[in-house]
């Protein structure tokens, strides 16, 4: 019988779902301290957690991810019995708007939390982009002062400083997408070019400006007019604005390179003789001109300054054609303001009107922390490692479920980025503890040898019993070289009979032992020394501070 | 436009799927700090983290759940466009199983790793029933040892102990499989009643023997014979045994009550003039003087042991009709030294036949830990807490995947149980400390707020300013309160310009403020003192030690 239902059995592939993986050993510790060290500072910033369930309905969720067009489109999501769509959250922003809504009678406002934990996107897996994924948020709910904003910037720049990111390595970019949403208004049947904008269109304005990092600003300029084909021969159709539209929507992405094309077109214009506000060409002017101006400092902070007020007076120029512009404006303004009072100046935290968010529920202040420093990609080429983190204000997410208006924002970390970055900046990854590995020469004394880890255990050491097939002694010693192990320790029955046991240092003789199977080859080597048995916790621990010191 | 697009939105409901949850603040925190603790104890004794992917192929998860008659029974399953299948985990085991079946070649043998995470059952939710719920897993791949059985059981009585179960809380009851499978060979046409066993009888054995704990021993009876009718009307088909066979199965989950039934059965089978074994009858009838002998001792200890040698004796009785019993009568002896030479005697790990473990993938060894203290059930009513972690070996699971024999042994603390049972004991849930709150007298003055929230983080305390609208004072202190802030910090004009503050002792005054709108009327309050601005960080530690010391 049981061999009939045996051969039934096709036997199941030993993978993962493509897409996914899993995290082993010193991963896993590695971003459990991570984690931890950001969890402090949320804490400390009065920031309480959250742990929603990682199963929403499909409704709750809502649809906001950059790509929108199928059903589900993005999400894992299953029916229940004929009746609700049940998904995995795609992220821990949606979910708070859930919780929020639920629960508000019972939480405080404004309210701060953080949240830890995997999200899921049914995306097309790729060489380091993965399905499941970790992200590390913090937001505050319920309220619409930016000081909030300002905050949630601050935190992020000492939660980075916290987990080993050194301050020059790092930069918080800030805008607002009232400057993009400001500026179509002002471009749509605008007195320069009097051709409308319509909600497709914007929309794929805010899509192909979020592409920026990616494809470049040629890249952008592309989606913004007729459409791109792409290198794997891909054409995405573009949004149809004209060229001057275009060219004022890329001089908020990059003022240095394009605001003097910008006045190029209206000195074309005028030129046409259409009427134009001749205070708006001069601050143009003034604007050309301060870009044109001193070469860059060397000092990195001043330079960050002078972009600074470089973007601001770029926006400043640009709002005179899109007035709507103006709110976005202040409200940077004054970010950058609150955050500068309490030292977080712009070498920290940056105005940048590039930033848009791919996510379709901001409605405010954007953020996007980038590492500024060069790593080598996969080919081998230097590139900036670029964003770990994100977020921003979205005052609608809430009003979808209650029907009234609760403000909020919030930031998220790529934890796996992250971890990236601290690895490739040695910050992280140094060598694992494993546990000092009780070798069997007797197995029917495994009492004596659970004796000994109990022994090393109960002061705080790492130990185990080898419970593998004890025949072959090297085999023993190979695992203990696997586990990264800093001491074996041995006692055959002559030890027994002696009172001492054999301790080996492996960290410090550090060594495949592949070829040694006896006890006599063994003991022939170096860094082995013949202790007491009554002394095997407090010479171990002495071992084990030698090989730290020594590493 | 806009509004258009509002009213085509039918507004979400905002909760969680029915059987999900969320956890807030204090209770994520409690968690993390338990699993911290537990994560300790699994490290010390030489495990590694290991985090495998959430989803999974429902071919690799297989089909252990308890309830197997749909397909996909028991888990959360969607289908990719027309290819695989894939579900989220029921548990932390068959996911390592894949995992090592994947990755064995650069994985040390034996492997000992420990898990921690959510699983999700798709079950009929019920009060305190959740479908998701987090599992903390230690687990050893890859040696037959029962040595790391006994290790497995030995490290969830130090984690037990290490969270704040005191000895004499928790025992650790093990038995094995091979006691059941080898008592049905047994009773299989038996030289005392020749009916056969079927397959699918043995698996409605296994069934019905799990349920003891909710069904007692009469319903187990029951569906040992015809079936059983529940309370709420629901009638169970049963194994069809004979009376006889019944007996020999009840006689392995209760000696005290069955041996003398079983001892009547006997002779009753020897008055028909069957042949039976006269050293068998005579063993069996020691048994029973044994078990009818001194009232029970005073001494716990003694009691267990005296209860571990009359479960030892009752299935020696047993294995006499059915010698296949003999191999996991002989290993649960072996697990019991091992543990009583380290110390572990049965006051804290003792042989119990009755534990048999729902999953159908164990194999050899299955343990259970269970709290012997009593807490009031939902209707008051006193019962003891139970089971709070389980486990045991399951040697053919890696088989699946690569047709190699794999032994391995493990185990489960069910996480939210184990946190609810230290709740009960008041072991944890001591007051939260919320942040330090300070208050705002003057919005402009925001900069000077935050100023003195970066100075008590950077001392290591907790702190936000108040982001709700200011204009209510009242709600300023209402918020402290809902925060559980230990102290308010306030700084008016007038503090302002005379260089001090006020700070409010929140958690020696506690009460709420909900009365007072003015400062005036705050001022006026006992637990309140004015500081110079520059003692701000000292005077705020001194009150908070002050309150700390009190609580």
């Amino acid at each position: 019988m049981a061999k009939d239902k045996k051969q039934k059995i096709r036997r199941p592939r030993a993978e993962t779902p493509k897409g996914f993986r899993d995290y082993f050993g010193q991963d896993v510790v590695e971003r459990n301290e991570m984690l931890a060290k950001i969890a402090e500072i949320y804490s400390l910033y009065g920031f309480d957690p959250l742990e929603s369930s990682a199963v929403e309905t499909v409704e709750a969720l809502g649809k906001f991810l950059p790509d929108v067009d199928r059903p589900n489109e993005g999400v894992f999501a299953w029916q229940e019995d004929d009746k609700d769509w049940l998904a995995l959250r795609y992220d821990l922003t949606a979910p708070l708007a859930r919780v929020y809504a639920q629960h508000r009678n019972d939480l405080p406002t404004p309210y701060r939390r953080y949240a830890m934990g995997p999200v899921w996107r049914n995306e097309k897996p790729g060489p380091g982009r993965f399905r499941q994924f970790y992200q590390c948020d913090a937001d505050t709910v319920g309220t619409a002062s930016v000081a909030a904003d300002a905050e949630i910037c601050m935190m992020l720049a000492d939660a980075l400083e916290k987990v080993g990111i050194k301050r020059g390595d790092y930069v918080i970019r800030v805008s607002s997408r009232k400057l993009l949403e400001g500026l179509l208004n002002g471009l749509n049947e605008s007195e320069l070019d009097p051709r409308p904008i319509s909600a497709p269109q914007r929309e794929v304005v805010f899509r192909s400006v979020d592409k920026l990092d990616k494809i470049g600003i040629e890249g952008v300029r592309d989606l913004l007019g007729q459409g791109r084909l792409d290198a794997s021969g891909d054409y995405t159709t573009g949004a149809d604005l004209s060229a001057w539209q275009s060219d004022c929507v890329i001089s908020l992405l990059n003022h240095t390179k394009t605001v003097s094309d910008l006045i190029k077109h209206i000195l074309e214009a005028r030129d046409r003789g259409e009427q134009l506000d001749e205070d708006y060409i001069q601050k143009l002017a003034e604007t050309q001109s301060f870009i044109k101006g001193d070469p860059l400092l060397d000092n990195p902070v001043a330079n960050q300054m002078r972009m600074n007020q470089l973007h601001v007076a770029g926006l400043k120029a640009l709002a005179r054609i899109a007035p709507d512009m103006e709110q976005g404006i202040a409200e940077l303004e004054q970010i950058a303001d609150i955050c500068a009072a309490q030292g977080y100046g712009p070498d920290r935290i940056v105005i940048d009107p590039s930033v848009v968010r791919g996510l379709g529920y901001y409605t405010g202040p954007v953020f996007e922390a980038e590492l500024t420093f060069e790593i080598l990609d996969e080919k081998g080429r230097k590139r900036q490692f670029g964003s770990v983190a994100g977020g921003g204000r979205y005052d609608d997410l809430v009003k979808r479920f209650t029907g009234q208006e609760v403000p909020a924002t919030g930031v998220s970390i790529g934890v796996d980025r992250l971890l990236a970055a601290l690895h490739a900046k040695g910050r992280i990854g140094s060598a694992a503890s494993g546990p000092v590995v009780v070798t069997v020469m007797d197995r029917d004394r495994m009492a004596d040898y659970q004796k000994m880890v109990a022994e090393l255990r109960t002061a705080g050491i790492r130990a185990e019993v080898y419970l593998g097939n004890p025949k072959n002694f090297g085999n023993q010693l190979k695992y203990a070289d696997k586990r990264q192990s800093p001491v074996a320790v041995i006692e055959g029955t002559s030890e027994k009979e002696a009172g001492v046991v054999q301790i080996k240092d492996l960290a410090h003789g550090a060594r495949l032992a592949a070829d040694m199977t006896t006890n006599e080859e063994w003991k022939s080597q170096p860094a082995q020394m013949e202790i007491k048995r009554a002394d095997l916790v407090a010479e171990v621990q002495k071992m084990i501070a030698r090989a730290a010191s020594e590493s």
